[in-house]
């Protein structure tokens, strides 16, 4: 198949920022993109060859804009999985496959699956709604504390809670949902795992979350990770695992907690690329964005290793601001060498809307963490 | 000033490869762009937020683009330069300046820059014509061997003869142009140097062009360039004072010989992101492309260091061939370590057509030399 400078047409699910850095290498190679994104400001509408407007989650919106592609690819989970079942049918590739995304999408199916193919995930139980679980404690099957997650569309931290007694289940939802024994554990660790069409398989290296101290936030994306290299291994084991049993084509970003005993449970998944691997732009061979394009397009996968050590700093609006978005200090970071500021082109910022994210890359490690350090205090998202 | 997702908007005249590879910066850092280029078929159309087809070298279509933005750039250097004299008169910065693009622009006047800025160069004759060139030779002022150059709009070895006898004057157009001696030289290098509004200055390695051993064309730029440390300072500081007695802003690239007794000569100037520095993409801390627009922009500028070796290989079309392209074997040099195609959106080849460049990346020179071999034996840009 000649994708370069040729006829053939991309497809992609999801206009974010996911979207646009993929469209920075799809530039770069010459290959024609289509995106579809309900809003008329999503960051990437640039960079690809048409942008249409509408909605992800709408069957006919879904299912004529695949008609008009070659190949589909997705930047978010979020999509009408009917449509991409019929288009399956009627031969178009999807990758990920619109049965991965079903068993993903649900968090509940998603820890069933992890059960059924011997993957260490923490305990958890699943629950039709918030009725059924309180049901459930009050029949002495589930104690606090525990994880409660809605089953389906949470998103970066929302649809997440920690219920330690049951003031904390007032305010929550009455939706599918799980609970998951919580689990203390030392590090919270990331795996990016690139598999290609015809099955040629790269693990990225292990990525580590630095929280904040006291905020339990996470600050630092650090690659890589700072742990012993027997933990590092057993962590690429585990993700290239989950790739293989889901069959899994494209990018599989596998999130994971090392506990106190050094076991490793898998946390969650996402079948594309991942926060934790933008590093990845200046610190690696190749970039995780184009190792997707490269596996889905069953190309020949890039080198994973990174050529320095990379840290990532994401950039939320501060609390507090809301409107016309300002980066406080851009310039002043922008001084220190390796310091690479993404702006993803949100107009307004609103309180930790994630708006961008910073790279600092070093041939050492430590001195890479200093300036992360550096970054993360003088950088503010304000508005005007 | 705020640039980023901001109202600001960035002109650029030219839509060529040049042009892409800028805007791939002004995505990552959510600056508005508008592009003019005459080719409706211009690489740079996408990942623009506005284009508009027109010529550069048209008063009224380059007045009017310049009106609609806040600062103006170039990615060629033959553009309308009474235009952009009446929009720097309006107030409107633009970097080069209309000054400097009009020593560059004609190569006569360039090397008298040269000369009246004890720059070294070789020594040369200019001519209003070639009739006054052929007068000078029949009145001994002019003896073979020389150089003939066009004084204007030469592009990529077009406009340049060596010129051994009266036999190689009859096919050259009667244009004004100038006639240098022929420099035997060890080795041809580059500086690209990044000045800022401000006049913070930076200078990228010493590359060097390694040509083909029978045929008379660059093969690779290599970057550090294999040569001695002395030479190699000796060519940065010619470099950066040829930047500052221009008193340039943006990129300057300047290409010089190393003569065979290591004196180093500046053969000629491109006031933009430049061929040979397309290996900073993988290669640097900061690319040519992201220093051009920290430099415009009077933003700090970015670290000119490489993290890694590398080496670039341009992807011309091959003789013979016409129409829709096909790069053929790109899949086998994908799947070497360190290997990125850079496809730059020509759908149709022709013979000696610029349509894209590879870089190889390794931590080891020797190794990046074999790669960039393999890679120039392999890929083939055909038609189907």
């Amino acid at each position: 198949m000649n994708y370069f400078s040729s006829d053939f047409k991309l497809g992609i699910l999801g206009g974010g920022q996911l979207g646009k850095m993929l469209l920075a290498e799809t530039r770069k190679f010459d290959i024609q993109t289509f995106v579809l994104d309900q809003s008329p400001e999503a960051p990437a509408q640039y960079g690809c060859n048409q942008f249409f407007e509408g909605s992800l989650m709408h069957f006919e919106t879904v299912y004529r804009f695949g008609k008009m592609v070659d190949l589909l690819t997705i930047e978010i989970e979020n999509v009408n999985l009917e449509a991409l079942l019929k288009l399956e049918e009627e031969g178009l590739p999807i990758y990920p496959s619109p049965k991965t995304l079903h068993q993903i999408q649900n968090k509940g199916r998603q820890k069933d699956f992890y059960a059924d193919n011997d993957i260490p995930t923490s305990n958890f139980k699943r629950f039709v709604s918030l009725k059924s679980l309180q049901e459930s404690i009050k029949n002495d099957e589930l104690d606090f504390p525990f994880v409660w997650k809605c089953a389906q569309f949470g998103y970066d931290g929302t649809g997440v809670k920690i219920c330690r007694s049951a003031l904390d289940l007032v305010k929550l939802p009455d939706v599918e949902c799980i609970a998951e024994d919580r689990i203390p554990f030392k590090n919270e660790l990331a795996v990016i795992v690139a598999r290609s069409v015809s099955g040629e398989v790269k693990t990225y290296p292990v990525v580590e979350m630095e929280f904040h101290p006291e905020a339990n936030q996470v600050e630092y994306v650090i690659c890589p990770a700072r742990i012993d290299e027997k933990v590092a291994q057993k962590a690429q084991e585990i993700a290239l695992k989950v790739s293989e049993s889901f069959n899994h084509i494209g990018l599989l970003a596998v999130e994971m907690f090392q506990t106190e005993n050094d076991e490793i449970l898998v946390n969650e998944v996402a079948p594309r690329p991942h926060n934790s691997g933008h590093y990845s732009i200046e610190a690696s061979y190749t970039s995780q964005f184009e190792n997707h394009l490269r596996a889905i397009l069953d190309l020949p996968l890039g080198n994973t290793a990174s050529k320095v050590a990379g840290i990532m700093v994401n950039l939320v609006g501060e609390d507090g601001f809301y409107g016309p978005v300002v980066y406080e200090n851009i310039e002043k970071i922008m001084a220190i060498d390796g310091v690479t500021p993404h702006i993803y082109g949100k107009r307004e910022t609103r309180p930790f809307r994630k708006m961008g994210h910073v790279t600092i890359v070093n041939e050492n490690m430590v001195e890479a963490r200093k300036v992360a350090e550096e970054v993360k205090n003088s950088i503010r998202v304000v508005s005007v």
